[in-house]
Formats: structure tokens, C-alpha cells, sequence
């Protein structure tokens, strides 16, 4: 097996242990099979931004179509001790976990779909157990991925038009905090890579030139450029900053000058330090002097995209963005706040008992039901978002109560046009979703982009879209806080 | 084959696709197999710190053990165009990768040893093109695991003896992204994971108790905390902040009252939100007047050694810290920038030619020659660091010059203790080095780091230890420079 099935792999272990220690609790209090739903959403946009954009699920839904307790993870669990040197885990309920077959509905937001704060990207609803058990492993996935998609149209959305270039394999955090965020990365914005493995594996556009390492194996720069034109002599970029910038372009237009008429074609340079504005100004004086008009001029260094915002505002001269640590690793936020909430529990009557959880912040309490998203939109672009519970009838006219500030609000008539964004994924434990090919989850996110006003876009300092609860689940989360603070 | 193979499977195209151009470049002029020496090091500590803890060095052998182009891999290498559709690559050359087995030397400073900038934590020596081509995955196993275990380590330096808990996976990067940086996270020191996969693949301890959804599951808090100490009553730690933290309290104190006569073991509470100091505090007060002043006080909440620090210095009265988000993913700078540079390559008359790559920023100078540290010490701590070049003879007595500012110099008599830091991984391909197991690992950790200065381990404004070039080294990279900058 090969790197691209870890998530095809049971990973049953892959959790943290205490939803093995509910687990057995719920077990051993008959609670096991008692149908819940959970809800997995985040609190705030990363990188104080007006959108993000959801990824992950292909990877989550192979982690839940291999999800078995082994021979292996059973011998494991049972070799837990406590404290005391007793066993943490009773026999039989390791015998539980090895019938156990995964039997959740399971409904998502499909990838590259534009999402807001307390939105269900995954609803689970099933035995308790089971929901509860995969809390950890979606969270890992989705955080992740969501997290880094979510900065790659940030940065796409700075680049305006121009390539953009995944390159931070070197800084990834791990083998597939390289793969699995390129391929997010690809979903959100980026064009291409320079990870082979994420090309060979998703089909991704792969693209590079050569290292400084190159230009020093030989004697000289120009004899390092020429050797490197005439090995790729339809596609060359040379990375010009190994010794002195201003020198390596001109070293590089002097043997383009020379391969030239082999057929060469000069298809660019590669600046990675220094002050950018500057030297691309100059590299393009120099090579349009000579010439290469239409020789790019490809910048890295640590950028993302406010730099490439600020490097544009100074009228830096690139072409093409090489993105390394800050979008792999989503640097100045490396992680999303995701969590996964109990919003509703069936009771040995039958009936739904809504849950709630408490906090201070009303930020944190999260929302009871069984919640689906309804996005309000016209042709040009999306109007706004509506949190409901699908368990309770929806009035005629809806109105949608923001999430944090219950003043504010915004009615929806009944002939707006509509579509729910949960979508069945998995019903009773059975796969009922097509995955999409990467290719149109990707042009789905550019189009999901596209219908948000540029306000919303806006990197710093955006407005915010109308995203809340509808307006009877909003009071009915506010009488539960009440109840629960006993207030009420 | 499952999760913990990922680093044992062949992964060559786990790399840029830079490393293959310049390969197929190097084959291409008859240099594929010219001798070279790359380093791989960083340039500045992370976190502002005065220490770094080297990782990753296991998974990094496991990768190099395993590398060859298998035939999809070449299949696909095979099927790469240029712009104007051309193959890539030629066929002869994919034979000689198929053909390729790996016979670099390989030096590298041990996991868990106290590293400082420019010093190589690998070295390479070999063909020019393996040598070239693993610079992508080396520095993305390497970065990372070394970054997450100085994490840790300045978190279990500022717990000042408490346990530390790590449990980050829900925002990791990714399942490895978990997986490796726990196992870094333990070495660096990390008590105990609440990752059963870690657990399970690496013998960590696993630690965990309850989540908010276990409360709400039930009708009450009480009925939860009393369903939860019948399940583990010798290990219960009840999460008390799903409702109200200090009402919490109250009803978990009830409950063990209640279960005390049958056993039970009141281990400990979790408060996960709010007033961490002033909570503890009422905490603490409520439990020792109720007789249970053995049970523990743990703590979550994205803390890490500042906000512990902040904790411990009001007062708050925490014994276990659990740690999630910062320091799984490094959180406040969450990738280390080390690089990997050629140093020496052989001429075809068999002499080596020492190579730099130049910068406007000394530090981002790299170092010629091969390289080796020299580490001198006396009984109680670390002396000095010396990097020197072992193809040039060394004087009897050297001095020590600091990397960017040559007026610091430390001159170490000849008498000095000193060992060599680099030692021999891999000689011509073959494994010659046992990799120690994890536990050792962790002493080896812990004993580096108290062998430094506190001033050096202060996470805040640290003093810097004295670690620079061998006197000789220092001129020669100065005249290289110079030379380099037509300035001499």
C-alpha cells in the first residue's frame, strides 16, 4: 500500500482515547446504540476573512468507509491499564468494538462549497457510540483541509488573474500535511505544484525549474544556466539569485541569446530573495530590452497574500506566484477552530431531546437540533444563509437572526430561490454519494467565489455575509441557555 | 499495510518535481554521479528560543531505506510534457532512476540532541543526484519533527515539573501531521498523548477522560459524572465546565462522595474554558475542604509555556496542563525554516571544490566543506559548539567564531572533553546506525537540556550559547565571499 491509501486504511485508532472511554461507557450504560446527532462547524473564519471554503470530505468519507476495529487496535485497547493496574477496557466490550459496523447517516457540505461560521459541514446522526467515536478523525481532516483551501483562494484572490504555485513541501507539517494540503490548496486556488506525489496521486499540474544547488554544481552560472536550457530547452526558467540578482538575469538573457537559435524558447526567471519590486522591474527592463517580452518572471520567498498585495500597490513586475510555507501550512493560522457538538439525543420514548453547550461566550454555546443549511440566492449571487432544524416544520416567511447579535436580522420571502447545502453522503452506514473528480470541485469553488460580493472578499477587514439561525431556532436555542443558566 | 508504514514505503515521488529536472539535468551532462556533500540546517532557533531539539531523524531513515522508483512511479514521471507538449523526460533516463539504488553516506546528529543554527543535523555525501534528490523529503520530515519536539520542549520546561498532555490531533495537519508530531512532542517532552494511534505504533502513554457530549448525553450532570466514575473508578477525571465550572465542581465532589464508600479513586478535574487561575483556585478550595486534596487539577484551553507561565505566576493552582492546538502544530510558528545546501562537490580531477551560496544576508550564507560539529563540554554542561570542516586538518588549538559576527570569538584550550556531534546513519547506502527507541530518546532529551545554562533555556529573550565556526572555516567562507563578490 502506498502512501495515497492512508485514508482507505482502517485507522479506527487514529481518535483520541477518551472517545474510546465514553464509548465503553455509553456501552456499559446501554447508551451505545441510542440515536444522536452531531453537528461539525467552526466558530470564525480563519485569517479574519468574510468566507471560508470546505474541504475534506473525499478524505473523511474513506476514513468512515474503512472504519474497523482490528485484531490488531483490539489487542491494543485491551492492553490498557489503569492506574491501579486494572484492565481499562472490559472483554466484551472489545468484542462490541469488533462487530461493530459503521451505520451512521451521514450528510456534508460538499467540497469547494463557500461556508460561514456555525454551518454544519457534517452532520452525523446514528448510535451514539459510533457519532461520537469519529468526532476526532473528522475534525483532523476537516480543520485541516478547510483550513488550508480557505487560505489558497485568499492568495488566489491577491494574485488577481495571475499563476499561482504551490511549492512548501520542504515546510509542510508531515507527508500528508504536504499531500492532503496541496490537494486543498489546488481546490482553493492554486494552479499547480511542485509535489509529484500530489501530481501522480490527484492529477494536479506539476511545475519547477532548479535550485540554487544547480547554478553552484558547476563553474560558472552561465555555464549552469546553459547546461539547464539545453536539458528543458522548451520550457526554461532559471533561478537567477544564487550569486547577484542583477547579474544572474543578465547572465540569463546572455544564454537564451546563444540557445537561441537551437530553438530555445526563454520561458522565464525565478526570483526568491531580495527586495522583489525592485529587481523584477529591473529583470523586466532587462529582458524586455533584449527581447524576452514574453519571458515571466516568477517571484517566492515567503509570501502570501499580503505581500503579493503590497508587491503589486509597488508595481512589482511578476508574473507568477511561488507559494511555499505561508500556504501550506496556512502560517499565520495553522489551525481551524473546528468542533463537533451533540445537538440532539433520542430519548427511550422516541422523542428528540435537544442539547445545547453552555458557555460563557454565546460564540461557543452551540446550536440544538438537527440542522440543515438553506442558501437564499438570485442569479448574480448568493443572498443569504439560514441554519434550521430540519426535525421542526419551517413557517411560510423565514427570517434569518444573526448568529451573535439577535437584533439583527433579515426576512426572506417566499419566492426566493433556494438550495439546502447538506447533502446525503452516507445513509445507515452505506455510501449513497458520488465523489466529484477534483477538477470540479475546484471550478465549483471559483464559481462559489465568484456569486460572493467583493466586499465579502475582501481579505482585511471584509463585510459580512447574512449567515444566522432561522428565527424559531434561534428562540428556541435562547429559552434553552435560559432553562440551563436557571433563568428561566 | 497501515498508517505507521507510510515512512517505510517507497515515497521517491514524495519530493519537488525541481529534484527530477535537475536529476534528469545532471544525468544529462554526464554528472549524475559526482561525489557531493549537502547539509541540511536551520538558520535561526524557532520561537524566538536560544535552543532547538533535533527530530525526525527515524522517520527520515525509514524514508531513505526505502527509496526506489517503482514502475508507476516512472510510468507517471514518463508521462510529464512540457508547454508545447513534448515528453519531459527521456527513457534512458527513467532506466537509470529504475535502476537507481541509493549509496550516499549519511551523517546526522541523533534525535533528541540540543542543536544551534548553521550546525547540519544531516550531512550527505554521495552522487550528486540522490544527493539532490532527497533534499525535499529530508527537510520535510526534519523540519517539522524538530520543530514540534522544541515545542514541547519549552512547554515542559515552562510546567516546571507537571505533566504535560498532548492532545492536538482534532487540529492537526493532517493524520501524520498528529501521528509524527506527538512522537515529537514525546521526545521533546510531552508526558502523554491522548493519540491511541501513537499509543499504539510508538508506546506512548495514552491519557484521556470525558468530553461535553458525555454531559449532555445525560438528563443531568450528576446522573453523567456518576455513569462515568461506575466505568473507570479508579481513574475518574470529570470535565466540569459543559454547564457552570464551579456548580460543576460542587456536583463532581457529590458524586465521588457518594461513590467513595464502593472504592472509587477521585483522580481529577478538567476545567476546558474561562477563568483558568480564579477557577483553579475555587476548585482547588472545594476540593480539599471536601477531603479529596489528591485530586488533580487539570487544565485545557489553547495554552502553551507563555500562557502556563502567566497561569503559574497568578496563582492558579493547576497539576496536569493539557495541551492541544499550540503545540501540535507549533502554533506560533508553525514551520522551521531549515534548508539544505551543497557544500563540497568533487572535480573530475578528484580534488573537491568548496561551494557557497551567497546572500545580501551573511546568515543566509551557507557554509563550505564537510562538516562536522565538535561539542565541548566539562562535567556539569556544554562548553561550545564548533562547526569545522573534516577534509582540512585542524589546528591544536582552535577558536570558535560566532557565525555572524566574527568579533565574538571563544578560544578552547586543547585539554577540553568534546565529542563530535555527526555520527555515521548510512555508508554507501547501507544502514550502519541502530536507531535508539523512543525512551532513550526522551532521557537523552532531558539530559541535553539540563546540561545548558537556565539563561539559555529561558523561553523569553534567551542568552546564546556559544556555537560558531572553526577559525579556519570562518576565513575560508570569508574569502569565498569576497572572491564570489569580485571584491578580492
Amino acid at each position: 500500500m502506498a502512501l495515497q491509501d492512508i485514508y482507505r486504511t482502517s485507522l479506527a485508532l487514529h481518535t483520541d482515547l477518551y472517545q474510546l472511554t465514553m464509548a465503553y461507557g455509553y456501552w456499559r450504560n446501554g447508551m451505545a446504540e441510542r440515536e444522536s446527532v452531531f453537528h461539525l462547524y467552526f466558530r470564525k473564519h480563519p485569517f479574519e476573512g468574510g468566507y471560508t471554503v470546505a474541504a475534506g470530505l473525499e478524505h473523511a468519507v474513506q476514513y468512515l468507509q474503512q472504519l474497523t476495529f482490528t485484531d490488531d487496535d483490539l489487542l491494543y485497547l485491551g492492553s490498557l491499564k489503569g492506574s491501579q493496574g486494572q484492565p481499562l477496557f472490559e472483554t466484551a466490550f472489545l468484542d462490541y468494538l469488533r462487530q461493530m459496523e459503521f451505520s451512521c447517516d451521514v450528510d456534508a457540505i460538499p467540497e469547494g462549497t463557500v461556508v460561514f461560521p456555525s454551518e454544519p459541514l457534517i452532520r452525523v446522526r446514528g448510535p451514539l457510540l459510533q457519532a461520537q467515536l469519529i468526532e476526532t478523525p473528522l475534525l483532523n481532516i476537516i480543520n485541516f483541509e478547510t483550513l488550508i483551501a480557505t487560505k489558497a483562494a485568499r492568495i488566489k484572490e491577491a494574485a488577481k488573474g495571475d499563476q499561482v504555485i504551490e511549492f512548501g513541501m520542504r515546510r509542510a507539517q508531515g507527508i500528508d500535511g504536504a499531500l492532503s494540503a496541496t490537494r486543498a490548496a489546488y481546490i482553493g486556488g492554486a494552479d499547480a505544484t511542485s509535489n509529484l506525489l500530489a501530481g501522480q496521486l490527484y492529477d494536479i499540474p506539476v511545475r519547477g525549474t532548479h535550485a540554487h544547488s544547480w547554478v553552484q554544481a558547476f563553474d560558472s552560472e552561465e555555464e549552469a544556466f546553459e547546461a539547464y536550457g539545453q536539458a528543458f530547452p522548451k520550457d526554461t526558467v532559471f533561478l537567477v539569485d544564487t550569486y547577484d540578482t542583477v547579474e544572474g538575469v543578465k547572465k540569463g538573457i546572455e544564454v537564451a541569446k546563444k540557445l537561441q537559435p537551437q530553438g530555445f524558447v526563454f520561458g522565464g526567471i525565478r526570483l526568491d530573495s531580495g527586495d522583489l519590486t525592485y529587481l523584477s522591474q529591473q529583470a523586466r527592463k532587462l529582458l524586455d530590452e533584449a527581447g524576452f517580452a514574453q519571458t515571466s518572471i516568477v517571484a517566492s520567498n515567503d509570501l502570501d497574500e499580503h505581500l503579493i498585495t503590497h508587491l503589486k500597490q509597488e508595481g512589482a513586475k511578476i508574473d507568477v506566484w511561488g507559494i511555499g510555507t505561508k500556504m501550506i501550512t496556512a502560517y499565520d493560522q495553522p489551525a481551524l477552530g473546528g468542533v463537533y457538538k451533540l445537538a440532539a439525543i433520542k430519548a427511550e420514548t422516541g422523542d428528540w431531546k435537544y442539547k445545547i453547550k453552555l458557555s460563557e461566550q454565546l460564540v461557543k454555546t452551540s446550536n440544538p437540533g438537527m440542522l440543515q443549511v438553506r442558501r437564499f440566492y438570485n442569479q448574480e449571487r448568493n443572498l443569504a444563509d439560514m441554519i434550521y432544524n430540519e426535525l421542526e416544520p419551517l413557517p411560510d416567511q423565514v427570517q434569518v437572526v444573526h448568529p451573535l447579535d439577535s437584533t439583527r436580522r433579515k426576512s426572506i420571502t417566499s419566492d426566493t430561490a433556494y438550495r439546502d447545502l447538506l447533502i446525503s453522503v452516507f445513509t445507515k452506514g452505506k455510501l449513497v454519494y458520488t465523489l466529484p473528480d477534483l477538477q470540479s470541485i475546484k471550478s465549483n469553488t471559483k464559481q462559489e467565489i465568484s456569486r460572493l460580493h467583493e466586499s465579502i472578499r475582501r481579505y482585511v477587514n471584509p463585510h459580512s455575509y447574512p449567515a444566522g439561525l432561522e428565527e424559531k431556532l434561534h428562540q428556541h436555542k435562547m429559552e434553552m441557555i435560559l432553562t440551563l443558566r436557571g433563568t428561566k
